[in-house]
């Protein structure tokens, strides 16, 4: 269970746990989401609204966001939000919504768990379990997730180094789950013009150091609608393995991060921009 | 439930949430633990080993702060460690061994919960919980730490603004427990000289918004042993409520934070250098 | 003079000040560096080396690049370096090599000015003006570019806010001179395993708020060979006007930046790279 | 002219350059400006208004901070604005002005150059030449005031590291200058509450690996004209060698920095606080 040091004079310092690192296993992982691989050489786009609100808002986003061409569903049920005072997600109830718009449309469903008291809960019912920013090192929930049996999207910590981000992936690994996938979400930097700023630059970074599939968030990466779709072309350029974005059927009337979500319209634009720049790079979006 | 704006247009742009408000509570909060109280005009010095490794451990330097003149001992059962193969701590036999010495030298004693889980069990043995810098979002721990009735020492998240730790301390307040401390231990900047950047501007500003009282870590916040003196003494001299500090009878032997440890002596010569900072403020310490 | 708010309330809260706007003058500006047009529909790629070393040295990989497609040679002449041990460049000898390679192969020549007392030096021999990042605000100097009639490559400084990098742009375009073209250079953040974190949203907000062009540099934005082709590619897709990047027919043997130069047939690849992602955005490089 | 590298393994691992550096040169450098010693067991205290404005602004301002027993007087006559559009300094009008005032008050004086140009000039008038924070890294400035017989104010860069800053100062010392004064005056972090984040704990770690005298400027390191006292007395606790300050006979209608400087009465009141803390950590204010 030793650590890996990159330390080719001309290369990056650091130290990389073992079962993360790609010196230690070569070929790269391919995560299944119920059927659909994030990994390979497909892009997948993961959409969805920032929080499960009702089921015609998840319905009328889902069904436009798969025709668009999205894989895999996303949504909140357990919302983490910094103020008590905001609205703290439906809970079950929400779990349960995504249950059924995954039987209506097929999607799989990524959602949120909080506490390593919901994990066994929020895997009856989704697909994939997100494990958000504020939780990145949140040890006890990162081995809850790793004893669970269900594929894990691990979103980096604002502040957290990349050094930090493949150890907090080690304790999930560690505790026999390899199926996770890395999301890249905007880290804090004294830029105050955008909610974050998207750190591109980690993509191809953790793919020189980890095995691991790596996606990108730029809706939370960038906190502004109209910069979503550029930034998502960049990311696929980058090498991102798939994106996830937030999409609401009407997002100046979301109840929560309406002002990064993308109109319904406009995803379906982004989709088709997109695949000419997977395209581009040896990729591709079906 | 409202938030409050200070918006005086010479002062500070921030939504400070209304339980935690000095504009809604003018008198300063004091927190009892065991006895003892934090925010009066007593500077309280919380001191003991980063982790709880063994009677004798504790024993010895236990009752070298107390002597030395320490009110609180500090000490960690369940560590949150960035890898998942560094020591994790000894868990509820920490917690036994941290009970006992209370017994044997009359200290009240803090140390750290992780998972909500673990709530209801560090209660049983400890006079205040720790919620620590990672677990600064972690909003079901803090729900928990809320409900529970006891006093609740609260650590700035690394990267976390003056604005989200109010927040995060207004969860706990939320749950109706007022006693909580809350904790400058460092944040994390580009420097790469010192382990954190230890913030003493965030006294002033957290007594400024705020009625609850300040304490300052200056192990962590600077990482380097021979540092944590003059940081101490600049803390206080900053208005701080208190100090915790890591000190270890054998540094060098330690499993945890060795690096940052203070030796015996060099507490003891420490406390009587900060009762002249104290008093040169305005404050004591007994 | 005055300055121009963007407070549309879904939108970013900055000050623009006006010459810089694009609230005042709606077309993008073209700047042109002795006929190579910056800003228009073609992706100009800015190659060579970080210093000028020697005549052999600067015309091997001014060939080489011109041959892949860059239309602007870069190379420093008089160098900032951290340590006043470091080599310094070759000072008004490098800038007669650089105007002699211009003339055997009809390249543009981009070089850096340090010192108002250099301005006029450089205009002589350069066709555009290089503003280095650790001199973004230093103001003498922007005023003395300003009143020069040669275009500015104007680099973000490492810790510059976009707000503070157009008002150094203002600084150029008061004095009379709007041939500015913007650089992203990597910004300062607490990462470690890169030289800079490359911030590619800043060019999409200079585009939403600025006419002024603007280009990336992957070289210094990593500080890393091998992944200057991905963020070359990642920074097209996001709308860069164009790249600059360090190339050298030996870089293992370069007295500046060797660790982040590309050899000359790694630059020739990446050009077939680079026109295929801007292709699928729909841009050009001839 | 070597580096040395500090690399005891249970201490920092910075470069530090060889003239700059405690190794070399174990005794303290003590500056004198005009008979004024800093870096002696007396805490020196340097205050004035930001801008030189008029001739009544500066006496009353002079008059009054000499009575409390600030030691040296500082005002700016070129002043580095990030905007074009604000006051940019009465220039050698200013310069004039000072010289007058200590004539009349024997108060030494510090003012800045920002232009190489600007050097003989300013130390024609001037005590101690300042470097600001955004030219920390201006190589050509930084080698005419180290040509320059006079002492230099170096203010660290807001984004600069310990390194670089040493590296600057280096640059300085390499001329044959070793009158340098380094100038902690805040860094910029993620926090938005303030202008700054001042880093303490920069005093230490510089006087760990150096022999120049440090000083702090909370008023920049703060921008809030409230926290400037108790930040001026966590200064001087964590070991400042002296303090330099903003101070306006009518702050609120100062040309610059008003928010932050200091009403005359609030500077008398302080320092009579600060002396205590002097002498609480064994030095003196006389």
């Amino acid at each position: 269970m030793e650590t890996i040091l990159c330390n080719n004079p001309a290369d990056v310092k650091i130290t990389v746990p073992s079962l993360v690192s790609l010196q230690k296993k070569q070929e790269a992982t391919i995560v299944k989401v119920n059927g659909i691989e994030v990994g390979g050489s497909e892009v997948i786009i993961i959409a969805g609204p920032c929080a499960v609100e009702s089921m015609e808002q998840l319905f009328e986003t889902a069904r436009s966001v798969k025709t668009a061409g999205a894989k895999i569903l996303r949504g909140g049920a357990f919302k983490p939000r910094s103020s008590p005072y905001s609205f703290q997600g439906l809970g079950e109830e929400g779990l349960k919504l995504l249950s059924q718009i995954r039987k209506e449309t097929g999607l799989p469903v990524v959602t949120e768990a909080m506490d390593t008291r919901q994990v066994e809960l929020v895997a009856e019912y989704a697909d994939m379990i997100q494990v958000g920013s504020r939780n990145m090192q949140n040890y006890p929930l990162l081995k809850e997730v790793g004893k669970c049996r269900k594929p894990v999207l691990l979103k980096r910590g604002m502040m957290a180094t990349i050094e930090e981000f493949l150890n907090s992936a080690e304790y999930i690994l560690n505790e026999g789950n390899d199926q996770v996938v890395l999301c890249e979400r905007g880290i804090r930097t004294f830029e105050t013009s955008m909610r974050n700023t998207l750190d591109l630059s980690a993509i191809p970074m953790l793919k020189h150091l980890s095995h691991l599939p790596v996606i990108v968030d730029p809706s939370h990466g960038t906190g502004l609608r109209w910069m979503v779709p550029v930034m998502a072309k960049a990311a696929v350029a980058a090498g991102a393995d798939g994106l996830i974005m937030e999409v609401h059927y009407r997002p100046d009337a979301a109840l929560c991060d309406g002002e990064q979500s993308l109109h319904l319209d406009k995803f379906t634009n982004l989709m088709s921009e997109i695949r000419k720049v997977a395209k581009a790079v040896g990729r591709k979006i079906l």
